[in-house]
């Protein structure tokens, strides 16, 4: 059993609070576990400068990360003259998952940006970075239907992901804090409600693993993500979900 | 009647929230109107190294600010390469008024710093930032003192603050964004529960102001933040409080 | 007494030379005590890039502020790679409060620079630095009058500022470095030459003040600035004068 | 057919040359294809500052990544001012490969800086960076073991890494720039000799890809890569090798 | 004689391999004894943005300068959070002596950007640039003039460029790292092939020199330069030169 | 003549004035024609951190160079968030000339730095900037032997610099902004009392030069330098002097 009594395929307590601010047009707070993230959807009518020549054509769709100081057990520092390699390469990660479930030429000339800023940090805010971008993004289109300043839905699938660790012969879902500093492997696995693969990264912390571990984090991967799509669709509804 | 039914001399509904997330070594929530500030508290032994001098003899207590993108109505840039002016001057305000009621030789080698996170801005977050640094300030030290970390309080007094604004004739108490941007004058005042005056800061926006309505603008704070030092007390001890 | 043998009421001596340096559009060098700052003024034909939306309509005017590492008794580094918290705090306020005395729609299109040097500091920097600030934009709206660039002035009233701090039960007009070491409360007032307050700022450094102290202080700056708008009047005519 | 004459399980030829260089400690040219990246290896006998409390018990190892301006076709801006995104991405990635074959404790108090610059880029920089980065660790390492500055040999295994794309239903090794850009997928796989995976990343740039695809991306790595373990065997020993 | 066998007025060996990389418009491998660097040239056709008013009558020449972390015998830390004096002094140093034998007006709205990356440094790193800058110009502007993207040629002449020092009594050419670091005076001569000057700098490290050693350079540097013209000439034709 | 009347080989008034302010350890104003530079100096008992091997055994002398932002005639932008190239340029040229003239292991431990702060710009700041800095230099050294802090006199010479330019056939000694900016080179040379070179710095700006130009600018230097040796002398006794 592990730390906090949970089966090694189980995923901790999943909490989606939608508008849990308003100011944004799209907001909502995503809790797993003690991991604590609140999304954030705004829409720009205007393209980035570098996509110039893609005026009338097609739109972009780009997501930011940050941790808050006080969301981890030793307060850290404020990224505010430069972002960490750790920072970038997350919000690279969420900014391409997203882009893989949208069809960008259907929000010409709109920017939709994601912010994803984390209140309290215990393992997985990567991945529940990219579960809750989702339902900001799914939120913020839906309100671009309705009002008519998009004509059809660029979302084409959604997407949900999940860290999944090895810890000796283990495979074990969602890791927290504690798990993800003691695993051998902690891999990331995005996925759409089909259960095909959107992203998939892993590096060996301590040793390296094989192709059938690959296979098995996968499945485990999709068994776990199955009932999370369902939240995500009533959260974006508006509905404060747990699961 | 002000445009969301307040009296003149009436500030907006105010909710804190203790233990809102809890890595940090204190946290609380506070919700003045719409305006939501997250307040957390972490102490380090040590001190910042141009305290070097100081090391035996003092401690260090100080407080930085931000504006989550998604907190506004037009998203704000995050301030990643550096900070604003604006940022720069309302984190000084907060540690400088919170350091105006502690006596740093009793936390000698210790640095308590407070991070104000603005999760949402309806006007008035710099004196919220106040007014909730406060209380994370009040329960990390009692902390300590619990622990016995430190030997003696080193707080002298509660401090709170509020914006008043002038508008043509009228003292409008705890300004809301809408009044923010047209009032003619936006003063913030910080009080100790006493009654004294730790921090005034007044601009003419529109047009300059009289002796007189500066004498009146104190008592407007003076009246209006007297519950809450009530409330600070109460949320600082755990409990979650509205008024 | 006080340690430069001035009464509690007394300024310093003001000294100011208009045309200090010629290859701005307006340059003036004024001296209190043994504070140094050179003060210039720059017209460029354009608006910055966020008032976009404003041409045709509107003008700005700011300001920027310095210390040359030379001018403190200990050497100040250089701020090359950020501007402090401190300095971006004073510029924000010189702008503030210059703008506080203008009418921006009465020169459209245009931007005015003012850039406040400090050759040498000895207490009250920021309040000097107002108050030549106002005199260099005097001279250089008479000069676009005089030239035709601009119909009609933009200057509602003169300004200046001085800094009175309290000690002990004393009011101390226009505090010397030294002086503003020792202080219990050091706040910055900013008058126009009707009495009229433009800003108020203090801070208790050393101990929370009352609401008749801050009456007491603005009356204290309001008697030594008297003479200080006769000086500019004359200064920005192009004569050298002292007081 | 590709675009190159290679077939779909083809890697580009690979020369390496060892001692392009002199000055560094290690150096070695690795061409795979088109793509040319020169690695270094050099030696400091200290740790990094956030590594203080491993003084005497553990070393590091670590890598950095650039592209020469006259590196692409179109030429790309130097990183001056910042460090993009991509590049903080990669060279973490190649550190983590490379420190996921070495057992650092072996070299306490030792850090190994691998600088990985490339000088020409036709795809697959970011693997042929890790490919050479193993080459120049194991001639660093090796000359260290014969000096006696190290008792034990650190690196437990050799790694090799190469990209793998899916484009419409067959799955390509090593693409080059123009398969990278028309690619649907561009998976990274980093090996060990023993045909363990170091790292696997993957990311649907076009369409999302199945378990099965992910399984037969290894199969096709794992085949590919298995005489590059030999040619960086002998070009560690410092024989210029092709294959 | 020399520590490298050299006798005071004699050049170390010159390599130039011309299309060492393919990528860039134009590039040329040049090594001066140890010393390695990679110019390259490539061609925008848009001038800097400083430049507006010179559309349609100007265009732009210019260079950049980097030495390879590992070019070093002590690793050097990359410059990507801001480019030191040194480099700086030396880029413009380039730039202002291959612009000196340009007419600019000749390219006009096109922007010529050379990058001089030194692979491995034994002294005469800049020197050794704009030897090679040139080469890489000449490539670019031949290639320019056979496609017919500019009429006639901007080139007046060629440049080429040697260190020379004085140790003790001796006039020393082209010093290698170790003589640098001990000559009391190092001064660098850029000429033309007609044995005029372009530029020239010399600081007297270790002791003030004399009208006659000035002299006595010049007449150095004029001497060794010479074959160096020819092998430029035949690099710049696409044949790999030794000298 | 020159279009301020002066003949080809007559430099501009010069008049300096030490303490021109009295906050740093030495101060003089010098004005060359309308170039105003505001040298300082400042005695620090303590080395830079890379000299950390060099304690007890040399000392450091450096200097910065600035010019204020309404020094020129169209504003110059404040350098804060990083150093110009050109500013860079000077700034080296100025540090290594004064130590070309001072013996630093005669201050053992001592960091002497030099500011030079351009008031007014009209060509010739960066060698007035150097006879100024060699003022402040020998101010803050003989205030050093007085009392007691240092033992021997680390200063070797005087040094003082001029501008020369060819215009034409003509040589112009002290170029003012008109001719610096028409002149087709322009050199800088820096010389001691006894007539000997501590740096010479020239570039062709519109057409290559000769050796005998070099030598012709040499001695122009030297006989327009020759009063200015004595200025220096008197100056940094303390006597305000024109010439």
């Amino acid at each position: 059993m592990r730390n906090d009594g949970r089966s090694t395929g189980q995923m901790r307590p999943i909490k989606m609070v939608p508008h849990f601010t308003s100011n944004a047009d799209a907001s909502v707070l995503l809790e797993v576990g003690n991991t604590k993230v609140l999304c954030t959807a705004n829409v720009e009518e205007k393209l980035p400068g570098w996509m110039r020549d893609q005026r009338g054509k097609s739109g972009w769709l780009t997501a930011e990360y940050s941790m808050l100081p006080g969301s981890t057990h030793t307060r850290s520092k404020r990224e505010r003259t430069n972002i960490s390699g750790r920072t970038q390469e997350i919000q690279r990660l969420i900014g391409r998952t997203i882009r893989g479930v949208c069809d960008l030429s259907k929000i010409p000339d709109i920017t939709i940006m994601i912010d994803c800023d984390v209140l309290q940090a215990d393992g997985g805010t990567r991945t529940a970075s990219i579960t809750g971008a989702y339902v900001a993004l799914k939120m913020v289109v839906d309100s671009m239907l309705r009002s008519g300043k998009i004509k059809s839905n660029p979302i084409c699938e959604s997407v949900a992901a999940v860290s999944v660790g090895i810890k000796g012969e283990q495979i074990l879902v969602d890791l927290n804090y504690d798990e993800d500093s003691s695993a051998d492997l902690d891999m990331n696995v995005a996925l759409t409600s089909t259960g095909r693969i959107l992203e998939i990264q892993g590096t060996a912390e301590k040793q390296s693993f094989t192709k059938d571990q690959v296979v098995q984090i996968i499945e485990a991967a999709t068994d776990s993500l199955e009932p999370v799509f369902e939240l995500q669709h009533l959260a974006a509804d508006g509905e404060t979900v747990e699961g």
